[in-house]
């Protein structure tokens, strides 16, 4: 029986809702200081070239200009797992989004002024802009020095090449797997570049002391992990980093973490020290120089029996992670783990590859990875189930990892919640009944699975103030995911106080404790058990006090509606504020700290495993109608079941899954970041489509809420696998109804035409 | 014997040294925001008056003005010890320094210029300017409603009268005390207005949400203390008021605390919602209308034996608090169980009245009634040693306060070093030796006492970061008393790890732990044993990850410079990074908490008493030259001797008996706010003459070094009772120069020849 819990588990409105619908809750942008500076960026006009010259001495002469700053004034690599970006370009650029000069100055105006008086030479340098050809024989060579980059053991680049990182992943005996096949099915799947678009974009305000304490303003979304970015590239210890998270961040969806616009200001900051500067970036350059989903080309070539058992799966996946390797090792390097798709299969062999180019630098887009992964072996999961004539829910439920089942990775799985997932939707699609829908129009289902970030740790510090409010100390940034109003219910019910008691401020590297990241969907889990044994940390106090003035066991006592009070015994309610004035009197307030860190997974020390804390399972289904002479695709109806343990807040759960398919409706039919020679063709709102409201289709969302024993009140995640079926869940609809296999993203009427006539 | 410590006792140079002898220390007035408004008041035309219309309308129309308030528009009342003060002046003022109406524009000068469209008609009331006069019969009561303000019980009003706290003290029977005694001497003095003038003066910005939420940036020196006024004041939780505390705050001394420039921007917040509103303080604004020291009339009936023995004291001490209690009901409560002296009296009555009048706002100033009680019991000691013929060093050496004195309050007292400051004192002065000083020199001695604010908590949390930095999280602020590099001195050395690891961020109530102020020289002891409580939670918990991994039992481990080792095996040293690097992998940190809260001074829950965790002892001495053809007293010498416990940072409890001085120097000849008819006459630098380092004499600054067992590393205090004595030990030494005896502060050249003049 499932506990009754008082706050977790309500859809409570959230409490950032009020400010932000009234138009006061601050961002970035609205944070000013004394004396600041205003900065602003030249970039490469070459996707690849050499640095021959830099003139600054007629942007420095320009009155109001503080500093005009190169690569050479900046001599240090940065980077996410590998340390290979310089804050500036230092003797070539590699992509035309890449920072060639910077300039400070008393305003903006001034600062684009100077722009134009910087005076570039430049060679250029051949380049390749798809991760076949960068791998080709004879390529370009973006990094000459890619053996001397530090970088973690886990990540494993190829000096010579432009490999950044080559996973490999092997299980079984592939060679044997494909000899026991009736069949052996090779097929490509392609992914286009696309672009997070948050509306907010990115910006920054830095300052440097002049012995060397470093303070960011920003709207990073992990504030830890950028601090250690900076002291190691900087050299300097990480307490002499300060990272203060802005009150509000104005979407993330993997985009703001890194040195974006942190790595301008902290350059100039660095040069120029004693004054705050600013960047705020324009949209054209959130598109062309922040960071992008990686476009793929994966081959899966997969051996089954005729009953459509999977015996041998090789995958083959080139991940184009641009100019810079950012979070590209790592996103090819859980993609690759989940390439093999959410099968049992004996023979697995992973190949994985993180390509550099000379375009811009792909990193996490929610899902990271994970929309690229489905889109190729879901796709090809009804494609074989059609080759075979087998029902493609049929032939997934057959195959489908079970609990005790071996991941590719190695892992042997538990909390396994993919069938559930699937029955779920196929019910609400009512797939057992012949299909009502008229002829062009079809219906597909997809898994999808996503890895968590594991193991990293998350902290939190938690104070009862005098009144028995509840202050909240805590990392995880409220980037739009609702994290604030997660923390909070999580606190409240842990601690017995209502919801209205608890406040989070927003992160702040010189207060709020350690975290990995506000990403990956972790920070429910990893950070709800941190607040969780924080508030049972101050509890304990808490009610160690109330035991000693109540004259009972502590084991009797509870928290109630923010009273202690005798298990069973209403009447005797104290509220928490007065049992610290019995002790303390005006002063008061108790403190709880927690600190979560999963363990378990490996042995100590061992960390670079594909084992998960969890993994976060979903199923979509989608039913389309293809409009023959236009090609274009009406999606009539969405059903997404996702599986997220307790549902903390169902409503907000919900809300992710709903943002989550508006994602996977854009990735399908609409976004693509269109280049020419490394050039960004379509760097604006205009030209660059996204799905509004009124693209969306009816959505069926449903949650699957098994207890997870290891979660805080047994929640899960939500938010980076709602997109990541939804793709492929349209393609095979889309296949269902007109017959035709669309394996290039995004699905666009040209293509659906294309593909007709061809049929035809 | 002493312990060895590393980082405690050392003369480190303060951390904050750097950045402010560079200028890029920010302050508040550094802080900005979008949308932010300026605010300006509207101050009273009379002392005393009815308000019978306020006209806005014009102020209201002009362009640029969003908001124009007036105290009905802010119906709360706030205070530090009585809930009697409105936001802004309402149906009534009470000085001349009151906010009558405040304006919010977009720039300072148009709020400047709505300020003179404002019209208000007053009807003048009769008004009383001295506390001795505020006590007669019939005269102008200021608090109708004295008997309706909120306090806590401690606090005594007496409704109908101008006594806003009656502090009542007896000890032993002081009719009969009279009746042993061979002479009854009684005699009167009198203390000035004087004004911190403090660099920076109150500033604050303040914005509320919608719904509610208040957040203050401020220089306020006790975030927790106002956040408490505030949320009282306007009836709303806790954790709906943040306070956030600047990075520095330029100058405290006693005046930065409740709500000064914070009432007018709250006020201002409270009726326009959803923008930032920031007031700036004027000197002259600084000088008017926040607080001033207390003006004092304090009469002393002794009653001694023929041999100097003290058998009787009766005290009466009026404290002119102004128009609002302020902390007036503290400080004359406080400065009443002082104001008997420090020395043995079987028989005490002490009578404290905290009076109103229509002068401006008196509170705390450096040493907090202190030095007018000191000024009190240390001149007429001198005069009655003169009058029985006796040594006056001897005769306090007789009658002080030993180990096991009864305090006038009732306090059983300990660790009482009276003696040991005075001896080293007259040692230093050669007191022995026949004077070898020439006509018109003089010396003379002074003790001082001062109460520590008891029983209050402090807190802290601390965050040792992946790198083995430290991070400290404290409510501590820096108002320049070196506070930031005590606290880290504090951490380091508990913690074994270098000082240059540890850094303390400012106070910000969403993150920093219940602190009760950062006043009252509390700081070193209380907060110092919440940081070093804090820094013991880590400290095991670290110790027992590296148990784990060396595989040693945890108390055979120490942590030396930043490494853990087994103890007297330094080979075995190991990184504290390292530690959790073993453990988390590259995600970090421990986490510790402190809470301190001084026990045993009362029964639980009695917090009233005169008791103090210890009380703070000194003693200076001073010589001195009069010409008595100008009257002008020139310092040649002052020693200064101090109890400190432990000296944390040496150099900074020696500059902190050094600024004491030059406050003492101050209150002995120069400052002096001068009114007419409620009107404050010298607001400026140019007219209250402060002195500065050219006044300021030569010093031998003493530190006396008892372990104190319940401090930090032995610690106690310093800052506060650095000023009490130096003006009765200067007033001694020139009674003792040219035999004139001074009693009303300040001592100036006009009096001294008055003063030869009468004698002659």
């Amino acid at each position: 029986m499932k506990k009754a819990y008082v706050t977790v588990g309500k859809s409570v409105t959230r409490l950032d809702a009020r400010d932000k619908v009234r138009g006061v809750a601050t961002y970035i942008v609205d944070m000013k200081f004394s004396g600041m500076l205003h900065g602003k960026v030249l970039y490469s006009k070459f996707p690849h070239a050499r640095i021959v010259k830099i003139d600054t001495s007629r942007a420095k002469r320009l009155p109001g200009v503080k500093a005009v700053i190169t690569g050479e004034d900046m001599p240090f690599l940065h980077g996410e797992a590998l340390y290979d970006t310089p804050f500036l370009a230092v003797g070539k650029v590699r992509y035309m989004g890449e920072a060639v000069a910077a300039v400070a100055a008393v305003d903006e105006e001034t600062a684009e002024e100077a722009l134009d008086l910087i005076e570039v030479e430049y060679e250029e340098l051949p380049a390749v802009f798809n991760p076949g050809d960068a791998l080709k024989q004879g390529a370009p060579i973006l990094h000459e020095k890619l053996g001397e980059y530090y970088h973690p053991p886990v990540i494993t680049p190829v000096p010579g090449t432009n490999i950044c990182n080559h996973t490999k992943i092997r299980k079984g005996d592939i060679e044997k797997g494909f000899k026991e096949a009736d069949h052996i099915f090779e097929d490509t799947f392609t992914t286009q570049m696309t672009q997070h678009g948050t509306i907010e974009p990115h910006a920054a305000i830095c300052m440097v002391t002049p012995d060397g304490k470093l303070t960011l303003w920003g709207n990073n979304d992990s504030p830890y992990r950028a601090r250690r970015e900076i002291a190691v590239a900087l050299k300097i210890p990480l307490h002499r980093v300060r990272l203060v998270g802005a009150p509000y961040i104005g979407g993330n969806f993997g985009g703001k973490g890194g040195l974006k616009a942190e790595a301008i200001a902290i350059a100039l900051a660095w040069n120029y020290r004693g004054r705050p500067i600013k960047i705020v970036n324009t949209r054209e350059e959130e598109f062309t120089s922040t960071v992008v989903r990686h476009p793929t080309v994966i081959t899966l070539k997969t051996g089954v029996k005729k009953d459509g058992t999977i015996v041998a799966r090789q995958t083959t996946c080139l991940w184009d992670t641009g100019a810079y390797a950012e979070k590209g090792p790592t996103v090819s390097r859980m993609g690759g783990a989940s390439s093999a798709g959410v099968y049992n299969i004996p023979h697995v062999s992973i190949d994985s590859y993180c390509v550099y180019t000379n375009n811009q630098i792909s990193g996490a887009l929610r899902g990271y990875s994970g929309p690229q992964t489905a889109w190729a072996y879901e796709s090809q999961m009804d494609m074989i189930a059609e080759r075979l004539g087998l029902d493609p829910v049929q032939m997934r439920l057959k195959c489908a990892y079970d609990n005790g089942s071996v991941h590719a990775g190695g892992q042997v799985l538990s909390d396994v919640t993919l069938k559930t997932c699937l029955n779920k939707v196929v019910e609400a699609m009512k797939w057992d009944k012949p299909s009502p829908l008229t002829p062009y129009r079809g219906r597909g289902v997809a898994f999808g699975e996503r890895f968590i970030k594991t193991p990293f740790a998350s902290s939190a510090f938690l104070k009862i103030n005098e009144d028995g409010t509840v202050d909240l100390i805590s990392s995880t940034s409220e980037v739009g995911q609702g994290g604030e109003t997660t923390m909070c219910q999580i606190a409240a019910e842990e601690l017995g106080v209502p919801l209205a008691s608890v406040s989070k401020a927003s992160p702040d590297t010189a207060y709020t404790p350690f975290d990995e990241s506000t990403t990956s969907s972790r920070s429910t889990f990893h950070m709800g058990n941190a607040i969780r044994m924080a508030a049972r940390d101050a509890k304990e106090q808490i009610l160690q006090m109330a035991a000693t003035q109540m004259k009972v066991p502590v084991k009797k006592l509870t928290i109630v509606d923010g009273n202690v009070q005798v298990v069973g015994k209403p009447e005797t309610a104290t509220p928490l504020g007065q049992v610290m004035r019995r002790r303390y009197g005006a002063s008061g307030g108790v403190l709880g700290r927690g600190f979560y860190f999963p363990d378990g997974l490996a042995p100590e020390g061992e960390y670079f495993t594909f084992n998960c804390i969890f993994w976060m399972y979903c199923a979509q289904g989608a039913e389309v109608e293809v409009d023959p002479r236009t090609g274009k695709v009406t999606v009539l109806k969405m059903v997404a079941a996702h599986d997220v343990g307790t549902a903390i807040n169902p409503k907000s759960c919900i809300e992710q899954i709903a943002g989550g398919v508006s994602f996977g409706i854009g990735f399908t039919f609409y976004e693509d970041l269109i280049r020419e020679n490394g050039k960004t063709m379509n760097p604006s709102f205009l030209s660059y489509k996204m799905p509004t409201t009124m693209d969306m289709p009816p959505l069926d969302p449903y949650l699957v809420e098994p207890h997870c024993e290891q979660g805080p009140f047994g929640a899960k995640a939500v938010g980076e696998p709602s997109s990541v079926p939804t793709a492929p869940a349209i393609a095979n609809a889309i296949a269902n109804a007109i017959g035709v296999r669309i394996t290039d993203l995004p699905i666009t009427p040209d293509k659906i035409l294309a593909a007709l006539k061809n049929k035809t």
